[in-house]
């Protein structure tokens, strides 16, 4: 059975559905309210809970739904599975108290129940779903909680709901959007490995990002992990590394996490990409959302594309960072040809520094960025813009000046300036065009090797 | 010669001063007129400037004044600088136009002269100085490009003007303050080491942090920043580390950046601490700065705390993420007491993880944090708390309870609060309490390293 039951049902069963807020499965009925399919609230004691007549029990629908949600406490959810029989498709099952607090036991039963009356389960222990094509949200966080990013090109595939959560305010925060948003949990049916072999096919989706902690089918990840990012943009990151960590990753989702040093080498050797910590996924996850269009891997491992980056700054300092953070991530900030750099002393003032990075000092005007743009779109594979908001010569002009040159240009730009307010204005407008903007150096670095990789 | 004719200065003249803030000389112009000292703008074209008496020279001014900027073309700087003998005690040249852009004769030149009237000379090519306790600030960038952080304990010596602005804006982000900030630039008098001692000496002053692109006389540096790092927390940021990065380094200040690896080794030896990017050196220096009374440095290298960590945590996974970080970081997450587990075991609800992490999971409510911290408050150096903000139990309440029992706990705490707006007024809570507040579980965790290093 495809998942598009989970993904795209037609109608929706809540098991545990609550009146209010307070409860979770109260917030989950709220944030339903907004599924344009068929939603089903079942709770023994309410005709209607927010507006929607509202059923004693699954049996009493009056058809098989294609997805139902349990909220109900962990030792109720066998006799609930089993009264879903030739209800439902497809079971998310939100619950908590299972494996990561020693019941294993009860959740093998659950397994099994599933397995006999034949249903796919997402969980338990999961957050769930997050379809903003559809306007399907089955989070138990209520939106003032957590403010869901919009419509998007970025699957986020997470064990933990945690991290799912950090994830999509970080996906907001870096002004781009969401295709699928899926909080895993202990995955006792539906994995990591399925919901990749998914989102390799879903067409809103463009990069993929997964936190994982521990895997269960070890070959059956690698194998739709390296299918995955053959076709897509696809980063790792990995949880657990230190012993700590896996320990803490056990007593969290009740699976064993295994060395990190084997998984590792594994993805290194299948050209699978990960990311060192949170904030590399994230900043890797801009870029490559802001351009999707950059071709995938050519071959595992090499996207189309050089590694040359050309830096043009208007603070001496910012530009040695970022040199140096390219050389830590293998991209090769190469001399300015000669003729190209003969040409721009010619055009600009003499003091300006006519390197690589490029020098355009405090004395900058937003169009000395344009015409060296200009000048080397061919002889760089891509660009990091330096843009230090404290002087003059940077106005707003230069978001306009910039998107009217993107055309002619042609290769991945990013951008440094600083988060400290005083260019908030600027930075939304380039984002707006999507040309992504980094608070430091080396994080714009960073995004653009995303790119480039 | 004391440097406290250029900190504390009681009267300055300022030549190349102009009448608007279109002119460099106008901004800084703008910029004296909050200081509280004598200030004699020159220029030979105004009665007055600014409401300010003007003098056509340094000459017609009727005092002998402490401080000297001069902010007027490269080549007029010899002439200008023969006129202040016997005139002021000190000079910042914040023109550019010397060794940075080729002319190192006339870079030269000028050392010469300063030499020969026996003046005191920061800079050439440089930002020159910020001391808020003096409401003195010579920066030729305007106040609405670059707002200034307030008054402090963090210095901050940077050779670039443009990290300068950008470390000053990153410590306003950090919720913290400014004792002295300084550009030196091509530092052709006064360099890094003599900044340094002064700062060792500075009672204002409990964090130095300095940006480096090369070192003139390297044995003077390292005794001085020996010293230093002895008596304060002290992070060098040292940039020019590849091969782009020296060569742009050398065209930006021209001084030669020497080879990176011998630099490091060097700082390793001597206990001096190094930041490895713009990012971590802002995560150190808001952690140290809000826990200043953290013994400094026993013996070199050692702090007088030990190295256990103990994470408290909503989301499991975000535990897991910072433990990792802890491992990377040399931290150890050791195992609760099991007296102490065996307790928090009873208090709390059998479905939180009580392991370090301590995961509170998403039913946490805020007290549940101090119930931990009380109890575990001799067992650990240091504490990372975890609070996502998307769960109803994590509320503004948290920060009065944290304040309430800091006295008892007595030991760092340092916060993961992700930065995506829901928890804004939290966070502004805590850090206006002195609790240093981190984007991310990793950073959080860089945060308390440094502290506790």
């Amino acid at each position: 059975m495809s998942l598009d039951y989970l993904f795209n049902p037609k109608s929706i069963a809540l098991i545990g559905a609550a009146h209010s807020e307070e409860k979770l499965g109260g917030v989950i009925l709220k944030n339903l309210l907004k599924f344009r399919g068929r939603v089903y609230p079942v709770n023994p004691n309410y005709p209607e809970l927010m507006g929607l007549k509202t059923y004693s029990s699954a049996q009493d629908i009056p058809e098989s739904v294609d997805l139902t949600i349990i909220m109900r406490p962990a030792s109720e959810v066998p006799e609930i599975l089993k009264g879903l029989q030739d209800k439902t498709m497809c079971v998310i099952i939100a619950s908590s108290g299972f494996a990561e607090i020693g019941q294993s036991e009860l959740q093998d039963e659950v397994k099994k129940i599933g397995k006999e009356i034949g249903v796919r389960i997402l969980g338990p222990n999961c957050m769930g779903l997050y379809n903003p094509y559809q306007r399907l949200d089955t989070f138990f966080l209520p939106y003032e909680r957590l403010k869901r990013p919009r419509k998007g090109n970025v699957a986020v595939v997470s064990q933990s709901g945690a991290i799912l959560s950090c994830l999509l305010g970080a996906v907001r925060e870096a002004n781009t959007g969401i295709s699928k948003a899926i909080g895993y949990g202990n995955a006792i049916d539906i994995d990591e490995s399925d919901l990749y072999e998914y989102l390799a096919e879903n067409e809103e989706t463009q990069v993929v990002i997964s936190y994982i902690e521990s895997v269960g089918d070890g070959r059956k990840f690698i194998e739709r992990a390296k299918m995955l990012s053959e076709k897509k943009p696809f980063i790792i990151l990995k949880a657990g590394k230190g012993l700590s960590g896996q320990a803490a990753a056990f007593s969290h989702t009740g699976r064993l996490a295994g060395k990190y040093e084997v998984f590792h080498s594994i993805l290194r050797q299948f050209g699978i990409n990960e990311a060192g910590d949170f904030d590399e996924l994230i900043d890797a996850t801009k870029a490559l959302s802001y351009y999707p269009s950059i071709p995938p891997l050519a071959k595992v491992g090499i996207r189309g594309v050089g590694n040359r980056v050309c830096i043009i700054t208007n603070g001496g300092g910012s530009g040695v960072l970022a040199a140096d953070e390219c050389m830590r991530q293998g991209l090769e900030v190469t001399k300015l040809p000669d003729d190209k750099a003969e040409k721009l002393r010619h055009v600009f003032p003499y003091f300006y520094g006519i390197n690589n990075p490029i020098d355009l000092t405090a004395q900058v005007k937003d169009e000395d960025y344009i015409i060296a743009l200009n000048e080397l779109r061919d002889d760089y594979d891509g660009f990091v813009i330096i843009a230090l908001p404290n002087v003059m010569g940077i106005t707003e002009g230069l978001a306009g000046m910039i998107k009217r040159a993107m055309t002619d240009i042609n290769k991945p730009v990013v951008f440094h300036i600083p988060a400290n307010g005083v260019a908030r204005r600027l930075i939304s407008l380039l984002e707006k065009m999507k040309i992504p903007v980094y608070p430091s150096p080396e994080r714009a670095v960073k995004g653009l090797k995303a790119i480039l990789k």
